[in-house]
C-alpha cells in the first residue's frame, strides 16, 4: 500500500483555493502511485476558521467545497480530507473519499479548548470509531487531538484491528514541540502495533505557524519518513499492513485489551492495480536546530501573513539595535530584500554608532534605506505643549513622544506607499511593558514579539554562522541595549539584565509559577516581585499590540488570556 | 424564611477585598434578619478570572478566602457563596456555608463556552444535584448557566422536592437582555413550581458589565422582588416554602415527572428563631428604558474600569461631534466633571461651529478644557516627509497624520499628568474601520465602541430629555457627521447613511447573516457587499483597539473572534 501525506499550506476561509490546492496535491500523489492520500485537518476551511464557523453560509460553502473535491478523487484510491460536517450540529471532520463519493465522515472526538484552541466553542464531540477496510486490511482515521489521548479513538481503532492509523492534524508550532510530538507518535505506534501516519498542516495563520513535520512510523515505533519543517511537502512511502498484523500477534497488549465484538467497518474500494511502480525510498528530513527552527517559523509566519492578506512590501524602523536588526533580516528572508525598506529616524539622543550599525545592516541585507530625522516634529510638539507643561520637568512623556513621532512617520510611509509596518519589540519587552504604545509598538505585524531577548541574540548569531558572514553587524550583538530616548540611557536602568529577566519571565508566563516558587529557584525576591508587577501592569499595552508569531509554549494573545482589571496580589494583606 | 440577595460588586483577583465585601453584605443581611443569603457567582475570585485560574497560587488564595468567609457566617443562617473548588480538578462552585463550616460544595454543571465565555477552558463539569434541607423544606442551589437549561440541574432539584431554587450568577449585560432573562426565570419558577431566587453580579470588568437586576419569583411565575440595575443592592424578602408545596400538589407536571427514589439531601442547620421581625415589603425596582440602560451600563463600566485599576482622571479630545460629546458626558457622570479634561485640537479643517459646540458641551458638563492647535506638528511632518513624498498627491496619509498628531498630544497629556485617555469611536466606525489607528482610536478605554451611531444619537437625546436641559448642544445632534480631516468632508462620502449602515452591520455582525440574506431584507446589494468588505478588512484595526463595554449581543473583542487572515468571500469564483 502506497500512502501519501499531502502537507499543504491552506488558507483560512479560502474554500475554493484550498480545494484547488488539495486537488493538485492529490494529482501529484496519484502520479506517484499513491493508494491513500491524507491532507491536514480542516483542509477545506483552513485552520483555525474561528468565528467564521458561526456563519451558515460559510458552512455551506465548505460542504460544496468538499463535494467539489470529492469529484476529483478517482476510483480505486482513497483521500482523507478535513472539513466541517453539518449533521444536526457541527463536527470537525475527516471525510474518506473515493471514486467521487464520500464513503464516511469521521467526527473528531477530542476537542482542544486550552492554550490557543477554542474548539468547544464551535464543535460537538464526535462518537464512534469505525475502521476502513481496504483490500483486506483495516485502517483507522482520526483527527489531531484524538491521537494525543492514549485511551482515545486511535487506541480503539487499533484494538478493532486497524493496521494503519491516519491522523490528520493542524498542530501549531512552538519551540521544542516537534520532537516531543514525534516521540508521542512513536509510542502510540508501538503501543498499538500499528503504522502511524501523521499529516500536519504547514503555514502561517495570524499568530500561529503550523510546522509541517509530518511523519510515518512503523509498528515498532521506528521513524520511517519525515517531511520537511515549515514547507509544503508530499511524503510518499510504501507499507505492508501485514507487517503490523505480524507484529501484533507477537505483542500481547493489543490482544489482551481487545474488547471483542465486531468493529464497525466502512467498506473501502478495491485499490486499483497500478502499473508496476518503482519502490520509493522513504525520505527522512533532518530537523533544524532550535534557533533555525524559530527563525524558519518567524519567516514563514511573516511571509504567509503578507501573501495571504495580499501585501507585498514592508517598512520598519532601524535603530541599530538587535531587535530591529533581526526583524529586518527576517523580513528580507520572508519577502525578499527588494520588498523591505528600513528607515533611520535619528533624534538628538541617537549615537553615531547606531546610525553606522543600521546602515551596515541594511547594506548586508540589501534593503532600501531612508533617513528621516525626527527633530522638527519633536520641537513642534514641544512648542504646542509648552503651555500645558509649563514648570514641569521632562520625564517619560518626552521619551514616549520621540517613539510616537517615529511611529507616525512610519505609518505615514505605510499609508502613502501601501507598505506594511513591522514592529520590532521582543517578548521580554512586551512582557514588562518596556515599549511605547503607538510608538515602537505600532505596526501591522510584530515579527519577534514572542521571542525573548536572549533568544533574539542566539538567532542573530545563528544567522551569521549559517550564512558564514556578518549579516547582523558584530557591534549590534556586543553593545549594551539602549532605547536611546534620553542621554546615556541603558535598558538595565529600568530592567534586570536580560539573562536574569528572561528566566523569571519564562517561569511566570510560560509556567504559571507564583513569586514564591520563582524565588525558590534562586532569584532575588525584589527582582521577581518587580518583574511580576510590571508584567501584570502591562496587560493593557499588550492588548493593543499587533499580532505576531507564537514560538514559545505560552504566547501573549489567544494563548494567554489575562484580565486587564486584575487586583490579584500574591501577598495576603494584613487585615 | 427570610432570603437576602447580596448583589455585590466584586473585583477580579481581589480575593481579600471580595471576602470583606461579602462579609459586610452578610452582616447587613443578618441585621435585616435574613436566614439565607446568596452572593453572585465566583464571589471570592470575581468574574471572569480568566487565566488567573491556571495559577495554582491563585486557586489556593481563593480557597483560603472561602475559609475566611466561612468563619464569618454564624450558626443558624446559611450563605451561598461562589468560589473555585479544587477537588481533583477545578470546578466553578457554590459553597453552602453555616456556622463557620462549609456544608456542601455544589459544582456547576453547564459551563458556557460561547460568546464572551470560555469556561470549558478552566473547569470540569460538575455532577450531582443534592438539595439542602432547611427546617423541613428543601432548597436547591445552582450556578448561572445551570438554570438556562430547561432540563438541567434546577429541574432535577425541583423534581427532588426543592421548594426554593437559588441561582448565583454572573450574567453579563447586553441590551434588551434583562427582561428576556426575567421571563425565562419566571417560566422556570412556574414550570417547576418553586420559588426562584436569582442573585446576579453587578459591576464592570474590562469589556463586560454585569447589570445586577437580581429577582425573586414565586411558584406561579410572578415577580416578587427586583433589585436595582447597575448598582449594588441587598434585596431581602420573606417567603413561605409551604406555598410552593401547595402549588405543586395542584400542578401535575412536577408530580408526573418525578423520577422517584430518594434525593441526595444535605442537612442544613436549624434556622435560629430570630426575635419577631417586622414584615418586609418586597421591593420591585423599575426597569430603565433601553437608552437609559445602555447609558448606565457605559457609566458603570467606565467607572469600574477606573476605580478597580486605581485611575481617577480622564482626558479626551473634543471635536464638537456627537461621539466625543457623548463620551465626555459619560465620563463626567462616571468620574465626576472635576476629573475630566476635554481637549480641543483644531486644524486648518476644523470649522468654527465645531469649536463652539465643543466649548458649549464642556461648559454644560462642567469639565476642564484645553485647546492645542495641531498645525505646528502638521507642518513639521510635512517638512520631514517632503523628500519621501515628493511628487505625490495628498491622500488619506495626510488625514491620518492629523488624527495621529491629536493622538500624540492626548497621550502626552496622559503620560505627563497620569490621566487616562478615552477614545471616542462608535461601533459603526469600528465596524467599517472608519478611524485612524494610533489616532482617534488611541486610548486606554473606548467608551462607546459597542454603541452603533444611531443609538449614540438616541442616548444623547435621552440625556437631554432626562436632564431637562441641553447637555449635548442641539447643533451637535443636527449637523451632518464629519471627520473634518479635509475640506468639506462628510461621513457619507465614504459610508452609506447611518440609518442604512447600522441595520446592515447588525445583520452581519450580531446576526451572522450572509450577503444574500441581508440583501433579501431589502438592502442594496452593492451597499451590502461594500459594507461587508469593509468590516472584514478592518479586523486588524479592531485587534489593536482599546477595550470598551459590550452593550450589544455581539461586541468586538472576546465576543466575536474573527481571523485577520481570512480569504472567505461569499461568491464562489468562476473556475
Amino acid at each position: 500500500m502506497r500512502v501519501a501525506l499531502a502537507q499543504i499550506n491552506t488558507t483560512v476561509g479560502d474554500v475554493w483555493g484550498n480545494v484547488e490546492k488539495a486537488a493538485s496535491a492529490l494529482e501529484r500523489a496519484l502520479e506517484d502511485g499513491a493508494d491513500l492520500v491524507a491532507f491536514p485537518e480542516l483542509t477545506i476551511t483552513g485552520y483555525p476558521p474561528e468565528d467564521l464557523l458561526l456563519r451558515p453560509d460559510f458552512i455551506r460553502a465548505n460542504l460544496e467545497g468538499l463535494e467539489e473535491f470529492a469529484g476529483r478523487v478517482p476510483e480505486g484510491v482513497i483521500a482523507a480530507v478535513g472539513f466541517v460536517d453539518l449533521a444536526g450540529d457541527l463536527y470537525n471532520s475527516c471525510a474518506l473519499v473515493s471514486g467521487g463519493e464520500v464513503l464516511h465522515r469521521y467526527h473528531k472526538h477530542y476537542l482542544p479548548n486550552y492554550g490557543v484552541f477554542d474548539e468547544n466553542r464551535y464543535f460537538r464531540e464526535g462518537e464512534g470509531v469505525p475502521v476502513l477496510s481496504v483490500d483486506g486490511s483495516l485502517a483507522g482515521v482520526n483527527v489531531c487531538e484524538d491521537i494525543w489521548y492514549p485511551g482515545g479513538p486511535a487506541r480503539e481503532q487499533a484494538l478493532a484491528g486497524a493496521s494503519v492509523l491516519i491522523n490528520i492534524s493542524a498542530s501549531p508550532y512552538s519551540r521544542r514541540k516537534g520532537l516531543f510530538r514525534e516521540r508521542m507518535l512513536a509510542v502510540r505506534a508501538s503501543d498499538y502495533g500499528c503504522y502511524v501516519f501523521f499529516c500536519n498542516l504547514v503555514g502561517g495563520q495570524d499568530e500561529l505557524v503550523f510546522d509541517g513535520h509530518s511523519v510515518a512510523i512503523d509498528p515498532q515505533g521506528r521513524l520511517l519518513a519525515r517531511a520537511r519543517q515549515f514547507e509544503e511537502d508530499l511524503l510518499v512511502l510504501d507499507i505492508h499492513p501485514e507487517e503490523a498484523l505480524i507484529h501484533r500477534l507477537h505483542d500481547p497488549r493489543p490482544r489482551k485489551e481487545n474488547p471483542g465484538g465486531s468493529p464497525v467497518v466502512v467498506e473501502g474500494p478495491s485499490l486499483i492495480q497500478k502499473k508496476p511502480q518503482e519502490g520509493i525510498e522513504p525520505r527522512v528530513e533532518e530537523l533544524l536546530p532550535e534557533e533555525g527552527e524559530v527563525l524558519e517559523a518567524l519567516t514563514l509566519g511573516l511571509r504567509d501573513y503578507f501573501q495571504k492578506n495580499g501585501f507585498s512590501r514592508a517598512v520598519l524602523g532601524l535603530s541599530g539595535g538587535v531587535d530591529s536588526s533581526l526583524s529586518a533580516a527576517i523580513a528580507a528572508r520572508a519577502l525578499g530584500p527588494e520588498n523591505v525598506t528600513g528607515v533611520l529616524l535619528p533624534s538628538r539622543y541617537t549615537s553615531q554608532g547606531s546610525n553606522t550599525d543600521a546602515l551596515a545592516l541594511a547594506k548586508n541585507l540589501g534593503i532600501e534605506v531612508l533617513e528621516i530625522p525626527i527633530e522638527p516634529a519633536f520641537s513642534a510638539y514641544g512648542e504646542m505643549l509648552a503651555d500645558a507643561f509649563r514648570g514641569l520637568p521632562e520625564d517619560v512623556t518626552e521619551e514616549n513622544l520621540q517613539s510616537r513621532i517615529r511611529g507616525n512617520v512610519l505609518m505615514a510611509l505605510s499609508n502613502k506607499f501601501g507598505w506594511i509596518l513591522l514592529s520590532t519589540g521582543n517578548k521580554s519587552e512586551m512582557s514588562v511593558g518596556y515599549s511605547t504604545l503607538y510608538g515602537d509598538s505600532a505596526g501591522g505585524f510584530a515579527v519577534i514579539k514572542d521571542v525573548p531577548k536572549t533568544l533574539v541574540y542566539r538567532i542573530c548569531r545563528h544567522i551569521n554562522e549559517t550564512e558564514g558572514r556578518e549579516v547582523i553587524p558584530k557591534s549590534v550583538l556586543t553593545k549594551e541595549p539602549s532605547a536611546e530616548l534620553r542621554e546615556g540611557q541603558k535598558d538595565t536602568d529600568s530592567l534586570p539584565p536580560y539573562e536574569v529577566l528572561d528566566p523569571i519571565l519564562e517561569a511566570y508566563i510560560e509556567e504559571d509559577k507564583g513569586v514564591g516558587e520563582i524565588v525558590a529557584e534562586g532569584y532575588d525576591e525584589e527582582d521577581v516581585r518587580r518583574v511580576v508587577r510590571m508584567v501584570d501592569a502591562a496587560e493593557y499595552k499588550r492588548r493593543q499590540a499587533p499580532i505576531g508569531i507564537k514560538v514559545t509554549s505560552r504566547a501573549f494573545g489567544r494563548d494567554r488570556r489575562m484580565p486587564i482589571t486584575n487586583r490579584y496580589r500574591e501577598r495576603r494583606p494584613k487585615l
